[in-house]
C-alpha cells in the first residue's frame, strides 16, 4: 500500500489509513515487523483511530487489514505483557490487584470495542496468521472476509486465560452452531478459512491478501455509494437486534426511523431508483 | 389455484385463503398484477388474516405463498407508498411528524408480526422475485422454504432507508452468520434460494413455485394430522426460547406444560404409539 | 468398555464412570437393556453424576455416551412413564395437578441441567437411536459429536407433548437456522449425521460408535492437559455469553479474569510457550 | 357531571367522556348502578376509549373516575363473570380449556393496559369503594389521587385467584415497599386513603370526591397548558425508565430527544420563558 | 415457646419448627445460646426447613423468628468462620482460592434463597440484635414485621466486606429510598424498628417480640384460611413481577393463571362469598 | 470553603477539589456567579473529575456540593444552550441534525454520568435551587442530602423538553412512588426538602446549607475510615443490584466475592473488631 496517509489520521505510528476511494477509509494495523501484534499504545491507538473514524463525515465505510505478508495479527505482544508491571506485580493484596486488572482489561476492550461502536460500517480483511486478538478484533467488525491462506485460532486457553477482549462474549451471538464454537474456543486449535467460512465466521474467502483487500474495498466502495443514513441505520439496528428481544427492538427501530425517514435520503434515493440515475447523499 | 376461498375468509379482497386438505389453510398474497406489493390496504387485511387463523379451530397448520408466477411480493407499494400523506407532509414541525411516523410504522410492524403472534404454525413458500417486505415477512413464519429461482433481497437499504417492518430485529436471531446477515442487510445486494439453502434461512429449496408450494402443502398436512396441543405449544415455546434466556424459558416450560399434559393429546398420542395407530385430536 | 468403574463413582447403578486417561472422565448411560431410556431413578443419577463431577479435582474433562450399540438413548421410559403417579392421577383438581407436575419437570429438568452446570467441559458423543430426551441432554453438552449412522429426532410432538426437558429453550440459542429448529421440531421428523453436522448441531461425524468415542477421547484428553483455570473458565464465560447481552459479558468476563489471571496458571502457559516445554498445572 | 359528552365519544355505553377545559378529557367509568364493575363490553369499551384518547390531537391530559358516589369500581361483575361461558365449561379438556383462558385473560389485560399505552398522561381519581380491578387499572395510571374516604383492596385472593389484570406486575415496580404490596396483596386486607397516601401508591387525598375530581383536573388543565412534546415524551420515557435498565434508557432517551428537540416546543418554550409570557404550542 | 415440634420437622438440630395453628408453620431459629447465629451447619439446615416446607401440603403459611431474648440472629458465627478452611487457606494459588470461595457462596446463598423459594408466604417476624445476615433474610421474606426494640445493621462492610448472601441483590428492589439502601449499607450503621417502618423495609412494628410474634401468627392464619392455590399463585407472580418487564409478567401471569382458574377454589369462593359462609379448600 | 485545592484537582476551572479530612475529596461545582449552571465546558470538566477521582487512590469518599450560597445548580446555562450551534442549525436535514443532536446529548449523559460510574461513594449535598440538571446528577450519587431550604424542581417540561441526562430513565429505580414521581416530572412543580425527604428522594435534611455540607463530610469520613475493599464493593453490587435481576446479581455478587475476600480487608476488619482497636487499611 503506497497510498499516503489520509492528512487528519498522519498522526497515528501503529495505525496507517488511506482512503483507496471517495468516502472509504482504508486502516492497516502497520506494525508487520512484530507481526502486528498489540501493546498497550498500540491498542490505545486503535480505539481512537475507529473512534475518530465514527465521527468523520468524509467517512461512509472502513476496511481494516493488517500490514505485511504473514500476519492480520498475532495477538498480545506477548513480551510486553510479560513486561507487564499490573500482572508481574507479584507483591500485590489480591483484592487490589484485581483492580488494577479491572481497570486494564476495561481499557483494553474498550479500545477494540471502538471498533463495534464505530457508526461506519467495518469490513475486516483477514489473512496470514489470525489469531488470539485476531478473533476479538474481528468479532466487532460488520462483515469479515479472509485470504484462503488465512490461519485462524482462538489461542488464549494455550496461554494459560480465557479470552477477555470479547470473543467469548461475541462469537456465540455471530455463529450459528455453539458446538464449533465451544470446540475452537476450548481447544485453541487452529481453523482453516474454509473452515471459517462454512461455520459462517467469514462470509468470503479470496485466493490470497491481495485479492481480499481488493474485495473488502470493493464492497467498501458500494457501502460508500449508498444512502448514509440508511447504511449507518442499519448497521445500529442490526447491532441492537442482536442484543434485544423483538418487541424491544422493534420499539427501538420505531423510533430510529421516526426522524431517519424525515431526511432527503429517502426521497432521493426513491426518485432515483425511479429515474434509474445515480443518487447523491448529503454527508453524515 | 382454482380452489374457492374458505367461506369464513372470503370477504378478504387481497388475501386469498382456500384450504387444501382438512386443517390446513393456505393464504395466497393475492394481487399478483402488482407484483403483489404492499399499500396500507394490503398490509391491514394481512395482520387481519392471521388474526383470524390463530382463533380458528378448523386450522392448525398454515401455509403462505404469493399469488402468480413472477413475485411471491415485491414488497411496499412504492406508488402508493410516494403518495402517503405522512412522508409527503414537508411541512409538519419534525417533532409532530416523528409522531406520525411512528403511529405508521408500528401498525405496519403489527401487521406483518401479525404472522408470527399466529399460535397455528406457518409455513412460507417463497418464489420469484422476494425482495424488502418479502424478506419482513419470511422471518415472522416458522419453516421457509422456496422455489429454486427465487431471487431475495434486503432492497430498504438502496431506497435510502434502514428496513422497519423487522428484518433487522429478526434476522441476527434466524439466521447464525451475522457476517452474512450484515452482508445482505448493509449492501442490499441479491442472494439466491442457494444461497438462502447454505445459510440457513431457507431450509428446502424446491425446482419450481408449484413444487415449492406442494412441499409446503405437504408439511403443513404432516402437523395438522399431529396434536394441535403439542404443534401449538412447540411454536410458542420455540419463539419463547429465541427471545428469553434458557432458565426463564425452562421456568415458562414448566409452567405451559403444567396445563398442556392435562390434555387429553398426551395419553392419546402415547396410547396410538403403542398400539400403532392414527391418533385423532379434539379441536384447539 | 471393559474399564473399571472409577472407584469414587462405582456406587451408581444406571451410569458407568470409567478415567480413559488422566484427569478425563467418561460417563456412559448404562442401561444398554432398555435402550438407555430415563425413568425417574436413572436421571436423578443422571444429575448428580455430573453434580459430583462439577467439583471433582481429578476430573478436567469428560466424555458422555450412551452404553451397547443400538441406542445413545430412545429418551423417556414410556413405559415407566405410564404408570407415573403423577400424569395418571385422573381425579385431582387441574390446579393441584399443575402443582404436581410443575414440581415433577422441575426435579428433571434440574437433574438435566446438572451437565450444563458441570464447570468441567462435556463432549457428547451421540450414536444409533438419538431421541427425545437425547436431544435435551446434547443441547447441555458443549461440544457435540456422532457416529455417522446415528439417527436423531425430537420426538416430543408425536407423543403429543411440547419438549420440557430443555430443547425447546437452548435448540434456537445452538443452532443458527431456526427454520431448521423449527422443521425438526414441529414435525419430529427423523434426521441424520450428515443432516446435523450440515446445520452445526453436531460439529464432528465419525464412521462408527467406536471411532466416535475415540474422537470425544481424544478432545477431552487434549483439553485435560491444557490450564483448568483457562477452560473452566472459557466454558463459563462462553455460557455466559450465549444467555447474556455484549456488555453485561464483556464486564462478567473482566470480574471473572480479575482474579483468574492472578492464579499461576497464566505464567506457567506462557514461559512454557516460550521455552517450548509441556506445562503442568495445578489441580482445580 | 351535566356536562355533554365529547361529540367525538358520544357512542360510547359505559364511558362517558367530557371536555371540562381545552385539551382535558373526562373519562368516567359510567355504570353507577352496578358500582362500576366490568363485564366484558365494559372493560372492551375501556380499551377502545383509550386508544381513541391517544390518538386524539384535541386531547392532551385525562382525567379518569367512576360515575356516582359509592364506587370508582367494584371490580369485575362477579354476576357477569360466573355465567361466562369459559369459566363455566366445565365439560372441556383442561388443555383446550386452558387456550380459551389465555385467550380471554389476554383481551382484559389489554383493554385495562391500554390506559398505560396511551400517550396522554393520565390522572386516575379513586373513590368510595376501589377494590379489585380498581387497583389493575389504578396501577397503568401515570397520577393517583383518591378522596379521603376511599376504601382500596386489591381483593382477588379472596375470590379464589391471583390477580391477572396487571396488578401483581404492576405493584411491585410502582409502590417501594414489598412488604406493603405483598401484605395488602396476599391479605385482600382493606387499606385507607391515609395508607395508600403514605406508601406511595396514591400522591394527593382530597376531603371527599368532589374536591378529588377537581384537584385531578386542575392538574390536567396544568399538564394541557404545556408542550405536549415534552409531556408526552416525559411519560414514554418514564415508563421506559421503569422496564429497562439504566444504559438502555439513556440510549432510548438519546434517540427519543434526538428528533423531539427539533419540534418547535423548546424554542417556543425557550423563549416564553426568557420573555415571561404564556406560550402555545401546536397540535399533536 | 413450649409448644412440641411437628413430628415431620422434629430431626432439625438448629431449626425449631412448631404449628401453632392448622396449616400455619412456625419456624425458628433456635441457638439462643450463639445469640443464633449462623455456622455451615446452620444454614445448611435452614435452607432444608424451607424446601420441605414448601412440598408439604398441611402447611400454608410460615413464620419465622428467632428463639430467645436477645436476637433474630447476629449474623455469621464469626468464631466458626475465622476456623473455616477455605478462607485460612493461606496458601492457594488466588485462582483455585476463588473456585473455592464461589462454591462456599453459592451453598450459603443457596440456602438463604431457599426461604424465597418457599412456594408459601413468609412472614419474618425480628426482634432484638437484627444485623448482617438478619436483612439477608429478611429480605427473602414476604412480609417484614418487628419489635419495637429491634435494632438493625447491614453490618457487613464493618467486617471488610460487601454483603454476599443477598442483601445486595434484593434491598434495592424491596425499599423504595436507594439514598437510605446505600446509606445503611456503605456505612453499616443501627436503625432502628421506626425507621425501618418509616421506609417501608417493615410493615409493621410492635411493642415487644412476643406482641410481633403474635401478630405475625395471626396473619399466617388469616392466610391459611385462604384459598391456597390463589395465595401461592400471588406469592409467584408479585415475586416475577418484581424481577421481570411488565409485558413478560403479563403473559407469565395469563399462562399461571390459565391452570389456576381451572382448580376448584376460584368457585369455591366466589359461592361461600355469595352466600357468606367460611369456604374450605383441597389441600396443596 | 478558604481549603486550598488539592494539588492534583488544582487545574480544574469550574470544579473546586479540597480535601476536607484524610481519604475525603470535597468536589464544588464552582461558578456561583452563574448559579453553578452548567455550559458544555463545565459539563465536561465535571466527567473528568469525577473520572480522576475514580482511579485516585488517595479518596475513599466524596462530598458533592455547589458553590455560593443561592444554588446547588440552576440547570442548563440557557444563555449558552440557546447559542449553541446544534440546536440552532435550522437548516440541517432532520436526520442529519438527529446525529449532531445523539451525539451531543451522549456526551453530556457521559460527563454527568461518570459520577455514577465513580468507583468510591459520592455524597450529593443539595441547597437552594437545585432544578433541572441538578436532579439528573443527584440521580447518579449514592446519598443525597440537603438544606431545609432546598428548592428542587425537574423543571426540563417548562422549557419544552423530556429530561434526557438521566432523570428519567434512574428517577423511577430510586424513589418508590412513581405516582410522586410523574407528578413532579409532568408538572416541572417546585417541591420541597421535606417533601423529599418523604418519598426518600433524599435520606437526610439539615438546617441550612452549612449544616448539610458538615453532616456530608462526616458522613464521608465515616466512610473513609472503612475498608475501601468493602465499601467500594458494595457501592458496586447494590448499583449492580439495582440494574439486574436477582439471579444475575447474586451470581456477579459471587464472582465479585471470590476475590475481594482474599484482600487483606476482612481479616484485618476481623481482628479489629475483635480486638476493639481501630483498622487501617491499604490504599485502594
Amino acid at each position: 500500500m503506497a497510498a499516503a496517509p489520509l492528512p487528519s489520521y498522519s498522526s497515528y505510528q501503529y495505525m496507517l489509513v488511506t482512503s483507496p476511494a471517495p468516502y472509504v477509509a482504508h486502516v492497516q494495523i502497520n506494525r508487520p515487523e512484530k507481526l502486528n501484534s498489540f501493546s498497550q499504545p498500540v491498542w490505545l491507538e486503535f480505539g481512537r483511530v475507529f473512534d475518530q473514524l465514527s465521527g468523520d463525515a468524509e467517512v461512509r465505510a472502513v476496511v481494516l487489514s493488517g500490514a505485511g505478508e504473514r500476519a492480520f495479527t498475532t495477538g498480545l505482544d506477548v513480551k510486553a505483557a510479560s513486561e507487564d508491571s499490573i500482572l508481574s506485580a507479584k507483591t500485590a493484596d489480591p483484592a487490589r490487584k484485581a483492580k488494577l486488572m479491572r481497570s486494564h482489561i476495561e481499557e483494553f476492550q474498550g479500545s477494540v470495542g471502538a471498533l463495534e461502536k464505530c457508526e461506519k460500517p467495518v469490513i475486516c480483511v483477514l489473512h496470514g496468521i489470525s489469531i488470539g486478538l485476531a478473533i476479538d478484533i474481528a468479532c466487532c467488525a460488520d462483515i469479515r472476509i479472509c485470504a484462503s491462506s488465512t490461519h485462524f485460532a482462538v489461542k488464549e486457553v494455550d496461554i494459560g486465560l480465557a479470552a477477555d477482549i470479547g470473543t467469548l462474549a461475541r462469537l456465540p451471538k455471530i455463529v450459528g452452531s455453539t458446538s464449533w464454537v465451544k470446540d475452537v474456543c476450548l481447544t485453541a486449535r487452529d481453523f482453516s478459512a474454509q473452515e471459517a467460512l462454512s461455520v459462517g465466521f467469514v462470509s468470503q474467502v479470496h485466493e490470497d491478501k491481495t485479492a481480499a483487500v481488493a474485495a473488502g474495498t470493493a464492497l467498501a466502495k458500494a457501502l460508500a455509494g449508498k444512502s448514509p443514513v440508511a447504511v449507518q441505520g442499519t448497521k445500529e439496528l442490526l447491532n441492537y437486534g442482536r442484543e434485544h428481544g423483538t418487541a424491544d427492538s422493534l420499539r427501538y427501530t420505531t423510533i430510529w426511523n421516526s426522524v431517519a425517514l424525515q431526511g432527503s435520503d429517502f426521497p432521493t434515493a426513491l426518485q432515483s431508483g425511479l429515474r434509474k440515475t445515480r443518487p447523491t447523499f448529503e454527508k453524515l
